[in-house]
C-alpha cells in the first residue's frame, strides 16, 4: 500500500468512527515527516462547535502536540473535499500538501465554489490531490445520509 | 449611544486587549437579545491555534456558553472585516447580523476577496453592516504594526 492510501486510510478510520458516534461521517489526518501528528473526526454535534470539522480539529491536534503555530511542512488528508472555512484554515496554517478524497460540489472550497487557493486573498496555497479513495469516501456519506432519512 | 455603537465598542475594547498581549489586535462579541454570550481577542499565538480568530473564538464561547451548535438570532460585532474561514464559520453558526468596522481588502471574505454571502456554496448569509468605528479599528492595526516594524 502506499503512503498516500495509507493516510487516506486513517483518515477513512476517522470518517467511520465520526459516523458511529452520529457526526457526518468526515475524518482527517495531517502528518508531518511521515508521521501521524494530529487525526480527527467530525466533531461539531459532540463540542456544539461548528468549527470543529474534522480538518480544522486535526490542525488544532496537531499544533497542540507540536507547541507551534504553523504546519509548514505537513500534509493533511481529509476525506470529503475541504469547505471554505477549513480551506482557509488549511492555508493559514500552512499545510503543504492537500489530499482529499470526494469532490463536494455544494460545499467544496478547492475545486468547487470560492476555489479559495487560486485567489489573491489566499497567501500561501498547498499542493492539491484529489481523488484518493473517494468511492469510499463518498459511500461513507451517502449511507449515512440514507440511514438519517430512514431514522427521520 | 446606540446599542451597535455600545457592541462594538465592547468588540475595540476587546481588540485593544489582544494587542496589550502582543496578538494581532481583533475583537469580537456575539450578542443575543442584547446580551453579550460571548467576546474574545484574537488568540492565535497563545493557544497556538491558527483558527482562534476573534469571531471564532467568540462564536466558540457563546455556543458552549448556551450550549448549542448554533446562535440563530444572535449578532456578531467584529472590528474587522472577517476572513474566508471566518466568513464561513459565521455562516455556519447561523449569525443573523454581522456588524464589522474596518475593510480588509487583502484578506477580508464579505465585501472583498471571496465575497462569500453572494456564492452558490454558501447556505446561510448575515446581514451586513459595516464601517462601524471604523477608524478606529483600523487605528488600532496600524499602531501595532508600526509598532511591530519599530521593535524589529
Amino acid at each position: 500500500m502506499t503512503k498516500t492510501k495509507h493516510f487516506m486510510e486513517l483518515a477513512l478510520a476517522e470518517a467511520q468512527a465520526a459516523g458511529a458516534r452520529d457526526e457526518v461521517p468526515i475524518g482527517a489526518v495531517v502528518v508531518l515527516d511521515n508521521v501521524v501528528v494530529g487525526k480527527a473526526g467530525n466533531r461539531t454535534r459532540e463540542l456544539n462547535d461548528v468549527t470543529a470539522h474534522a480538518e480544522i480539529a486535526a490542525i488544532r491536534m496537531a499544533c497542540e502536540a507540536l507547541g507551534q503555530e504553523r504546519l509548514t511542512g505537513a500534509d493533511l488528508y481529509v476525506t470529503l473535499e475541504p469547505c471554505t472555512m477549513c480551506a482557509a484554515a488549511i492555508s493559514f496554517a500552512r499545510i503543504r500538501r492537500l489530499y482529499y478524497g470526494a469532490e463536494d460540489p455544494k460545499g467544496g472550497a478547492v475545486d468547487n465554489g470560492v476555489r479559495f487557493y487560486g485567489q489573491p486573498t489566499c497567501h500561501h496555497a498547498p499542493e492539491v490531490y484529489s481523488g484518493i479513495a473517494e468511492k469510499d469516501a463518498a459511500n461513507l456519506l451517502t449511507t449515512f445520509f440514507q440511514m438519517k432519512r430512514t431514522e427521520g
